[in-house]
């Protein structure tokens, strides 16, 4: 809210996996109401369509082969605009809170007194079920759900806890994995999860070019599947990926209403 | 979609966790286009005030000492009604793919030939996450989250995999754990997380009678904090606690903007 000052806010808002129709009542507001909008590169066109002409566009995301802005300089960023008493529309891919960073802008902005408001997103996990039909959880095949993120920094291991990730009856989420896909699935399978433990991955998900593949560990692990299409890509793994539209369990590599995943090797 | 003969459809709608402005656009679209309204008890009533008028409505939800109707006679309504040629817009609380047998649903319809759409819904750990600035994520506090449920039949124990939830580097969401949440806080201890690990207790989240309680697994399992306050409560266990409001890590059982929680107990 403005104070009656000079004095500016910010708006952490979640844009959802892709699909415009994903995005919240709340976050058309803030869209809506912001007199900037500062966003990543993972906000789709047609996201940014919905901002009002004449509104300031702000691109602080991280292009391939280029450096992104540094964290820091995008807390700075937001913090001098609301400080010149802008209304900012901070709008990020997925929901802030969850992989976001959202917190970490949000501390930065309250630190300076900054009136700081939160609008949640539909994260990729979500959107990937109701496009797919996989539940994240299922009477007897998933009593919990986890997201964990397959990302880490160039110069460090990525250390998971491997016991508490290769459970059964847990279906887990993993953002950002595709780099380290072959590694993670190695040591799921290494810490008990089978070898025809089943794997939905799904590229640009809810986007019109969705694409998906169904596979196991053992395919991943050993580079049986190789994901070639650009996009960001999320993997389901566990026994609900089974209920994938009513094909029972799933066939191993089955390619299902994806003609771009032709392009999946299998060595 | 409809396909010329008088066959209807079902749209499996979540309805995030109250706050109306937490529908994605999808959601509204699909509840302004059926032409009947099959809804749980936990969807709030601002929510139910967005069905066009003369659209049917009809609820299925679980009334406190009250029998709800059994999941295999709401799987045979949404199929009836779709048969004999509705738009059946079935609205459950949060997400009907995390807790909210949508799957099963969908899986009736399906085999009885009936199309089926998914509108994802905010589920009740993103609206708190939001409405109290605590992520689900953050560097160096929670590498990872973790959605449970705490409920189970009243003939079954509790059988959850306690070695993996009790991880301090994830942040652990117990869904529906009300009346369990004494053993699960005994247990998550005997699996080594300390006795100070704090809960944030929500009541009503995203409501405009939210109800926050801040406290610590130790608590819980003396009973030394007990729930008063009627209405759905989450319980988001883990270091991300602490950034509440940037209060820093949070006192043992303060109370924050919650003046219905004086009435909860200390013993």
């Amino acid at each position: 809210m403005l104070n009656g000052s000079n004095q500016g806010e910010v708006f952490l808002i979640g844009a959802g996996p892709g699909d415009p129709e994903l995005l919240t009542l709340k976050a058309l507001r803030m869209i809506q109401e912001a007199d900037v909008v500062v966003h990543d590169r993972l906000v789709s066109k047609a996201i940014l369509d919905l901002i009002p002409d004449g509104v300031e566009r702000i691109d602080v995301g991280k292009k391939p082969n280029h450096h992104p802005v540094p964290q820091h300089k995008i807390n700075t960023l937001l913090k001098d605009l609301a400080e010149r008493g802008r209304r900012v529309a901070r709008l990020k891919g997925g929901d802030p809170m969850v992989f976001g960073r959202g917190s970490e802008e949000a501390a930065v902005l309250r630190d300076a007194g900054i009136p700081v408001s939160f609008a949640p997103g539909i994260t990729a996990a979500q959107g990937v079920s109701a496009s797919t039909g996989v539940p994240l959880t299922h009477r007897g095949l998933a009593t919990s759900v986890r997201f964990v993120t397959g990302h880490c920094r160039a110069d460090m291991p990525l250390d998971l806890d491997w016991d508490g990730l290769a459970h059964v009856d847990t279906t887990l989420v993993v953002y950002m994995g595709h780099a380290n896909m072959q590694h993670i699935a190695g040591e799921l399978m290494q810490h008990g999860l089978p070898s025809d433990h089943p794997v939905l991955v799904v590229v640009n998900g809810t986007r019109p070019n969705e694409s998906r593949l169904v596979t196991h560990l053992g395919a991943l692990q050993t580079k049986r599947a190789v994901i070639a299409v650009p996009g960001p890509v999320l993997f389901i793994i566990g026994r609900v990926v089974s209920l994938l539209d009513g094909e029972g369990r799933a066939e191993t590599n089955a390619i299902l209403q994806a003609p771009e995943l032709r392009q999946v090797l299998h060595g």
